[in-house]
């Protein structure tokens, strides 16, 4: 089937373009110098309207629509793969190409702003670019609107293919009514940080102790590694090369485990794909939800737990000896599940993290539908903050500043941080069904559970939807309870 | 005039691929994991294909012979490149684009057994790629041969342009008769390796002090970044994004010293290229040669000198205290400039380096005519280097194994070594002219002999012909008496 052949061909090149991404988002991450962002950008762009070009080429659409017609006779994983690939060329389509290159040139330019803007507290040096950005994704939701798809709902699907707003709307329902008083009830009260925490806790031991994590999640060093960033991601291509980053902090113990544990949950996801996916549209994770919910699985189900700290925390003790020589692990795990009602998202603890998704959820609802002006956000935030959290952001900076998100011009993105998180409890109940989870880990890793995820969420990689895969793995559509259940369970304890 | 239009939009794309060359080539030698290597290999030779089809674009050459007619009519800068890139049109449309492709894929699996092999020495296994490797560039000498450039000469020019056998003979002739004896004599006594520099010397405290020469070299931290590599190399875009790296050994003091001051030689030239040249075909470096005379020039007439240890000996005494409290300054310049014969180039002092290259050059002569065979090649290597050195190497591995170059299939990339060499004392001549360059050290920074080779050198970048530059900075061709004389004047003191 020549389509076929012209289709492999197309594809190894799309690929290879986004191999290029991939790197380049990786260097500017970590290496980069400063000053070498802006000129580099001119290439990027060049880059990205040669990927435009090449994903929208009229031949491209016609080979793509010709198998898209003969799909059924395909295999599972080359029917999905071609669904998704008609409905890409689609979506690149509707964007002129004049938008594209703008857009991409534009969110170049507004990220050192950002960061200026987040560095000085001073919003209005970002509000031009957050205008614009905010712009050209309403006009986003015009182009891309289908039969099903209007308004916010397109820019979600980007992110989390079939969660819609109604299904996020009474997601987040499920979390105001169950869980918004419990964590009401649980913040009133403050939990001081102990003393032994407060401590310099020397880098190159921090250092030590996540190559140690590292290997206790069996991530192997010969198709991945770990080197440091001012923020902690993952990226990859394929099985084989697979890359996470942390930051260590001398006065924060536990910000660079935790880091760590989170991205190398990631990590696991990518690794254990099926390897014949590489090489295709279906490599790597389903959506950006399936992968927070191993990300956080691993970080909470696994890194906040008594158990994997049982067999962990005399390491722990002993590289950082003496230090937390008069610490008990008891002490230790409550200290790592203590909750408060903090302004950072990234640094909130496990019960008050989904609320902060939920301000942001309603503000991106606001901001698209053209209900919130760009300009009105930083006060907005303000009010809605003191109303879920009864505390007040003191300046822009711990406030709408905090979150790099919307100067990529990703709205839609943050819901899948909560519904990974949610996705993540669900898959603990279905896990322990099969074994018990905190006992596999007495046997110092976490390979039981590492080959549990991969049979039943990994080896598919994005050959299917995730909501798909989900019912694969758990028998169930999502099912927030487990998540308000485990929750409110756990932090009973404390 | 449409074809300049049409030009610069292609030149536009050509310097993005070769933009992301850099990258992935930077990201090989610093980053990648392992096992990533040969999967991404695949998404490489993918990109290699696109950039020679659009080198060799029918509609580009057109356009390029156009411009190539009316040059005359263009800028000096344009000119050049219009002459530069008609010549490389041509070249790469020479090599059938299936050789092209399949060479890049070739050199890519070849270097990873090309390092086994160097580890175990074990010549055979390197063997049957390194066969193929020539073989390629035999057939490229046939494929890019013109009238006044034949055999050898085809894979010089690609290195050095304008420098043939013809030039290189007579100017490794002269080093054998007026250097060799010389050598021979210096070498016939063993200098020890002093007692204090058998120390073992804290890696965190060399980088110290290599960041401390950075800076004395006036390195931009804002356009350049300073890393770590298995072996030391610059690379970059542009003027604004330079980069180099070092290796540092606990057994060696000044390894890493000598790699940062010969490494930001090479950086400096690239960052101070005229900013107008970023963006064109003319940035950068105009040779390899020439690069190669600016790194020697600060590692060798600067690095190596007394008046340079004069001011910044005290520093490395400081960051070391107390293991050279008890070394004088003149120790450690003799030190730093003791002469012996040895086996690796690379660890060469500067009065033996050019014999190593000697024979490299002589070497790659007779393979590529087809007088030596590749199987022949460990004998043949001993043969020439105890004829040269008066010692045999012990193993393939300390001889013909010791370097990449071939591995990559970069024949005629050595002869440019010797030749940098020599041309940085030919211009350490012109700028004592000048001013005294000795005493402009005692100022602790390198400004003033930045400044001179960046009027002289640096700012023409590769918008004129490297021999053109060299006539321009010092009013003389290439004459390897400046070479020989320094040497023999520099090393006749100790």
């Amino acid at each position: 089937m020549k389509e076929l052949e012209f289709y492999f061909e197309q594809r190894k090149k799309i690929l290879a373009f986004q191999y290029v991404d991939f790197l380049t988002e990786w260097d500017a991450q970590t290496d980069a110098a400063p000053g070498s962002v802006s000129a580099n950008s001119v290439y990027n762009a060049t880059l990205s309207e040669m990927q435009y070009k090449l994903t929208t080429d009229p031949d491209f659409e016609r080979c793509v629509n010709v198998l898209y017609k003969e799909r059924e006779q395909l295999s599972d994983e080359l029917r999905h793969e071609i669904e998704v690939t008609n409905k890409n060329i689609q979506n690149t389509k509707r964007i002129p190409i004049k938008e594209y290159v703008a857009f991409n040139e534009l969110t170049a330019k507004a990220y050192p702003v950002y960061v200026q803007a987040k560095q000085t507290n001073n919003f209005e040096l970002f509000l031009p670019y957050l205008e614009r950005i905010v712009d050209f994704c309403r006009k986003q939701t015009v182009w891309l609107a289908t039969e099903s798809l209007k308004g916010y709902d397109v820019l979600l699907d980007q992110y989390e293919p079939r969660y819609t707003q109604a299904k996020y709307d009474k997601f987040f329902e499920t979390l105001r009514e169950k869980l918004v008083p419990f964590v009401k009830k649980k913040t009133a009260k403050i939990s001081p940080v102990p003393q032994w925490a407060r401590q310099k806790f020397d880098k190159a031991k921090q250092k030590e102790f996540c190559e140690y994590i590292r290997d206790v999640m069996c991530f192997d060093k010969n198709f991945g590694i770990m080197k440091e960033s001012e923020h902690p991601f993952t990226s990859g291509m394929g099985t084989t090369d697979v890359r996470i980053t942390t930051h260590y902090y001398e006065d924060n113990l536990i910000s660079s485990v935790f880091s760590v544990i989170h991205e190398t949950g990631h990590a696991i996801y990518e690794r254990q794909c099926d390897p014949s996916l590489n090489g295709t549209f279906c490599s790597g994770g389903a959506s950006l939800g399936l992968h927070e919910s191993q990300s956080r699985f691993y970080e909470n189900m696994i890194g906040r737990s008594f158990a994997f700290w049982q067999t962990h925390f005399g390491k722990l003790q002993q590289i950082f000896a003496p230090q937390l020589d008069n610490v008990s692990c008891e002490e230790f795990v409550r200290f790592i599940n203590r909750t408060e009602a903090s302004f950072v998202r990234t640094e909130a603890d496990e019960l008050t993290y989904p609320l902060h998704i939920m301000l942001r959820y309603e503000i991106e609802q606001k901001l698209i539908s053209g209900e919130l002006e760009v300009k009105n956000l930083p006060l907005y935030w303000k009010e809605k903050f003191t109303e879920y959290f009864g505390i007040t952001p003191p300046n822009d900076t711990l406030g709408v500043l905090q979150d790099v998100h919307w100067a990529y011009g990703n709205f839609g993105y943050f819901p899948t941080y909560a519904l990974g998180s949610a996705i993540a409890a669900q898959l603990y109940h279905s896990m322990n069904k099969d074994f018990d989870v905190e006992q596999s880990l007495s046997s110092g890793n976490t390979k039981q559970i590492n080959d549990w995820l991969g049979e039943h969420v990994h080896k598919y990689g994005a050959s299917k939807y995730p909501d798909e895969i989900l019912r694969l793995a758990t028998g169930e559509d999502f099912e927030p309870d487990y998540y308000v259940n485990y929750l409110i369970d756990k932090y009973s304890k404390y």
